[in-house]
């Protein structure tokens, strides 16, 4: 296993710079120890020029392989702050929200109503407001929230424009917590509910304009799409034969997966998964003499998670019978995927990278549990207490499910473009976790009046 | 099964009000349906009646079995905020704290230094730069740990009062997360290392008082600590047979379980776990013709987890083929310890809680994953939208790992005592989402200057 090969996990703009004997990591330019002493650790980087890669490589795909019109909309769960929705609209796509707090961040940047799509299996009434009053496009999930919705809609200034969310009934291979398409999924509507949500729909003379259905996150191969996609397709048929009605857009959302670990390599390209949903629609729509509808793809995690490096500084190294622990600064708070998900990680020394991978180390965090063991076994050379070690492809489901488990500050996160460093979101205050409290006046060493 | 059984699992003080035909759950005097409705949901109710009661619990238990001093301190992570640190602070808890964060959540109650502990396998100088400055009680993880608090302290006003840590290398029966005794465990010293730290604190003339030591969280056999008390006394015997030093204090540390589902009742008292710890630490130092040292115990979780409870309000119910989905309102964000460790949970309406449980159901948050499934195939009413659900033993290890995912603001809590009602901790502002944003200027409307 060359180094090679693990750095090739890591952002596009990664480099090794060569001053003397001495060897140093940099990402957009940006020598990682300068930022590490900078800005403190642990500490969470974005390389644009790889988030802008991957939507070329989508982009470029979709004009090889579909004949129509088509879009990329980002799922902002993924990782979503106010750089990133800016960068999201920037790059003319659209935005997938959850809810009012995510649709509060795409404001925050601007962002277009036309192009920002609000998702949730279980809205509440705050969301759909929200979603209302930016004159979002709404993902109804099941009839209730249709009925819900057409009720509040008469309170804001223009009709809201729907899709539906279908269960189409067919699973992927992921792992089962990011299973989002099956029978018994909690998510979207059986077809026999969405004919008649779309009566419902023309009734109310609404806009419905898309489809969408969600095959789960982080899956490797995109043949089970294709089912799912026939499906569809076959209920666009029948309804069309109904009543004339016909989708506008077709999203066949779900994350394609990436590499997480060099034994993940090589992985099948986002060409590859790109290629074979547009010629399965493509062709599907032919066979049925339909008409070609937009293709949105939705991708969150592959647009932004090889973009993503953590920086973590080994406080102490402790050797126990049968392993090496590099104890980091971070970790499950930070990070909860390997607890989660048993996800596996890779990390590389920013100093003397190139040092041959001598120790079987064990990265574990600061937290109080067994459970925050951030990589396991890991191959690497003799790292010491003081050094700072990278964690590719840290892009994506970290800080978006990070928490301040054990009084932990979450941390700061810079951009990289060109040799500029952007700080996009600062460090957490300690300030921060009192913030919400309210003393009891009961136990007040001078009570209050309650 | 009960719903009486069910009922067992709440807060000592919870009762069904009966008014007319209509029933009502009620804790602490308040009425669940009230306080939904005025503070919304999710919504987090802590019980004071119950934690002083499991206090209670403890401090008898302690006094029937054990002929020494004895102690009990809080592990802050489970749950913690300024009225849980006030309350911890008013009933003589000691506080265990991890690092700066909750060091400042202790100061903000005005916890006293010397029953504050301060732990963590990888503290960083802040970290001990605060425990230095509040000159709190410093659990020491390991032997470079200690020479850099050994090189911090003439800093500082007074020499630091410290404990170490060891790993005595015997596994407790829990999930593998959170065990944390085992020999390759991240966690503390060997012995042999332990020897060389106590003759350099003896060398350095710091206070060295405490063994500690910690078996894992959750375990409900109280069986495993022994072998570890045995190991600690022996070598407790042969430092104290080279050296005279003998620890003040010993702290089998360690979260005993609750039950969290009604099939895990029975479960085995709070008694028989002190009972345990207690004649088996006073039996080994007679043994070994020991003094008796002070014994510290250190729950966590069973302090609190009874104590706290959920609130969640159903906003659609789903029929899928084989599932009766109750989508509620919150769930992976405020809860992430079903999809962490498969902890399986229960739940009651607040409304006429003792309908017959016609309906196997499964409760699911409004989170765009798979794995925000709250409590899978649980026997319930008819459950309709709009109802509000109470889910039980909702007090340890859920808001102190909860998150933001999908933009989720963290939940209001409330404190609940004798029929008064605080609000301890805000629901958090949409604002809070974006409160650490730093706008890209590159890709700002208005450029500013970087």
């Amino acid at each position: 296993m060359s180094v090679n090969h693990r750095l090739s996990l890591f952002p596009i703009s990664t480099q090794i710079r060569h001053d003397g004997d001495a060897q140093r990591l940099t990402i957009g330019g940006c020598d990682l120890a300068a930022l590490a002493a900078t800005y403190g650790t642990p500490l969470y980087l974005y390389d644009q020029a790889t988030m802008d890669a991957a939507v070329h490589a989508y982009r470029q795909a979709l004009a090889q392989y579909y004949p129509g019109e088509a879009a990329i909309t980002y799922a902002g769960k993924a990782f979503l702050c106010t750089a990133v929705a800016q960068w999201t609209q920037r790059r003319d796509l659209w935005l997938d929200c959850t809810g009012e707090g995510e649709l509060a961040i795409a404001k925050a940047a601007q962002m277009p109503n036309a192009r920002t799509l609000v998702h949730g299996v279980n809205k509440s009434e705050r969301d759909l407001r929200a979603a209302l009053a930016q004159a979002a496009v709404i993902v109804v999930d099941n009839l209730s929230e249709l009925t819900r919705i057409l009720a509040l809609a008469p309170q804001y200034a223009s009709m809201p424009e729907l899709w539906l969310r279908i269960r189409p009934g067919v699973a992927v291979e992921t792992h089962a917590y990011t299973q989002t398409g099956q029978a018994d999924s909690k998510f979207g509507m059986a077809l026999t509910e969405a004919i008649a949500a779309i009566a419902q729909c023309r009734q109310a003379g609404v806009t419905l304009s898309g489809l969408h259905f969600h095959q789960g996150s982080h899956f490797h191969d995109p043949a089970p799409v294709g089912p799912a996609l026939q499906t569809v397709l076959d209920l666009v048929l029948e309804i069309e034969s109904q009543s004339g009605w016909h989708p506008q857009t077709i999203c066949p959302g779900g994350g394609w997966g990436v590499p997480y670990h060099e034994d993940d390599l090589p992985h099948p390209s986002i060409e590859s998964y790109v290629q074979f949903v547009a010629q399965t629609l493509a062709a599907g729509c032919q066979e049925r003499q339909l008409a070609l509808p937009r293709l949105v793809l939705e991708p969150g995690r592959s647009l932004v998670a090889q973009a993503g490096v953590a920086l973590y500084r080994v406080g102490a190294v402790k050797q126990t019978p049968a392993r090496r622990w590099l104890l980091i600064d971070g970790g499950l708070a930070d990070n909860p995927r390997p607890a989660l998900y048993g996800a596996r990680y890779s990390a590389l020394p920013v100093a003397q990278p190139l040092r041959p991978h001598t120790h079987e180390s064990w990265l574990a965090g600061p937290f109080c549990e067994s459970g925050d063991v951030l990589i396991e076994a890991l191959p690497l050379p003799a790292i010491e207490a003081g050094e700072v070690l990278a964690v590719p492809v840290s892009g994506a489901y970290q800080l978006s499910m990070g928490s301040n488990y054990n009084g932990a500050r979450r941390p700061a996160v810079l951009w990289l473009h060109e040799g500029q460093v952007h700080l996009v979101q600062q460090r957490e205050e300690l300030s921060n976790l009192t913030a919400r409290d309210c003393p009891l006046p009961h136990f007040s060493p001078h009570p209050q009046s309650a």
